[in-house]
């Protein structure tokens, strides 16, 4: 099996340090690339500190990829050598289920279930993530990036693009609505520019007014500050989605909830580690709908990719050395990162 | 105006005896109807304990009301004399606001809103509900009840029967739904009967078996009782639907979220009176909606009768005297009645 250059931490204080990984050879159903780029999604900083559970050290995580297909199995179809590439949260599934049928690999309820991007394999063999110079995957869980999307910006859009991309679209963010994008960082702002690239009117709802300028410069039209009073009480009955990408524990959902209006959705990808508390009276009252949002199917990635090209919309990256990748996730925990790292695994 | 013979209670003690109230004259859009069947909801009890805020005294209560037309206004043309008609939770709205045109009438957000059914008229003034023998209505907020249902049963239907239709067809139940339906109450009896008629395979979840003989009369294929060791993670992943009719501030929504597949839906009718709390995580994993549903518009009332009478659907009622809706608030609150009562106006 091939070796590739790495990065990898060996415990939950998250101390990055070069290594080597091997990657699995390229079945006649797999392609191999060069991983160009990794993002640093905060999923990778709560999986390696270990706020998830347990972890298998020494780990190389990373679920933001884009590189350049070195290698295709002999039963390969859909890609070439040069081809450029990406993969996100998921490398397999059982390709059988209802759910794998419908797309929606992210549910697989097959033998095994859905097979994470870095973590185990279906052996139960610890497997490396992005933060590495190669990576080997079955062609249906690899999407095509179009040339239109500058390359060093692609990676995060293989998570932070679809995992926004996904609920704006089934709950009709799009035109004559008004959509509310709740927290401004690697996924927000991300939510902000398809959520307007959609046609719908964009709101975004922040702790401070720090990020202002680059909200409307993404494409909001309205911003507010939750630090500033009586924002929730003005806002109320306002919009027809709100797109939470926050995961605080004191978030004030209830009014959230009374900001949208008859029939509106709420709808979160955030994760607080904590449960949250709510009057279900916020629901019934106006029939409203607070949905969470699990990323999104290979089909529908390959469709946010398409759109983002379309529309000219991508992520704002700062692009790191793999000496960085330490403090980098020091910034990302403090809210510094404006608005996603971007691993160059040149540097590695 | 004239006066008409009805209960009344003085304070949130809930002694109810007989009085008069007097009903307004039917203007041209109005018809006006005797009342002969009143049903009791929780929400009566609530309003009239003064448990979600301060009431009006004396209090006539009573929004599941059902009668026979005694007059008509001068423009009426969808009601003559001798029609029987029913009235639910709202009696008026502006007509013009964008919810009112899209006949969800309950969202009112023109001037002054939806006027509920009894409280306060436009002016401010109190006004009586359906424990009367009389009722004087705008044509359009009254509904058809057709002769198939059984008219001592149908006034239930206005408000138990609307809020349990309106999420289930909302929210897709049909043939090969699994859907389950939390609390087998006034509510719930309904929601069970009208799932299958949908045709779905209901599943009925309650705290005890004592009510599991009338939940499969009614239609449920399945019973589970909550009391019983790892009842819900013994569910896990069932259903696609849940219609939860309980507002128990102890029910376990987490886990009643973990017992829906991906992409399921939990809505909820009940108004627990404390806030709830939940992981968010439970709907972010599996994409998995939380709604809540708040009655349902006119025309859908209407349709709702109509698919009542079609599936031979209606309330499981006890007929009392006026002199008894003093203990059958007791007995509503304790669980005691089976599974609406509905008072008989002939008796005041």
């Amino acid at each position: 099996m091939p070796e590739v250059r790495a990065y990898a931490c060996d415990d939950k204080t998250t101390q990055f340090h070069p290594t080597t990984v091997t990657i699995p050879e390229a079945g006649p159903q797999d392609i191999t690339f060069e991983i160009k780029y990794a993002g640093i999604c905060h999923s990778d900083i709560h999986t390696a500190r270990e706020e998830w559970g347990p972890a298998k050290f020494p780990l190389t995580p990373g679920h933001e990829i884009a590189g350049i297909v070195t290698q295709v199995g002999s039963e390969v179809t859909k890609y070439k050598v040069g081809d450029k590439v990406g993969v996100g949260c998921m490398v397999n599934s059982c390709g059988t289920c209802e759910y794998c049928q419908a797309g929606e690999e992210q549910y697989c309820v097959g033998d095994g279930g859905t097979l994470w991007t870095y973590g185990d394999d279906a052996q139960g063999n610890p497997t490396a993530g992005g933060y590495a110079q190669g990576f080997t995957v079955n062609q249906d869980f690899a999407a095509r990036i179009p040339d239109e999307i500058p390359f060093e910006t692609a990676a995060p859009l293989l998570c932070a693009g679809i995992t926004t991309y996904s609920p704006l679209k089934r709950w009709g963010a799009g035109p004559g609505k008004k959509v509310a994008v709740v927290g401004l960082g690697g996924l927000g702002h991300m939510g902000v520019q398809i959520a307007a690239a959609m046609g719908a009117e964009v709101s975004v709802i922040s702790q401070t007014r720090s990020k202002e300028e680059d909200g409307k410069k993404f494409g909001a039209t309205d911003y507010h500050a939750l630090s500033e009073e009586g924002t929730l009480e003005n806002l109320r009955g306002t919009f027809d989605l709100i797109l939470c990408t926050v995961s605080a524990d004191d978030l004030d959902y209830s009014g959230l909830l009374a900001t949208l209006k008859p029939m509106g959705v709420f709808v979160d990808v955030g994760l607080p580690e904590n449960p949250t508390t709510l009057h279900l009276a916020g629901l019934v009252i106006g029939s409203k709908v607070m949905a969470g949002s699990q990323i999104g199917g290979m089909a529908e990635t390959q469709e946010m990719l398409e759109f983002c090209a379309e529309h000219g919309v991508h992520p704002q990256v700062e692009l790191i050395s793999g000496e960085e990748i330490t403090e980098a996730y020091n910034n990302v925990v403090n809210s510094k990162v404006r608005y996603r790292y971007v691993i160059d695994t040149a540097t590695f």
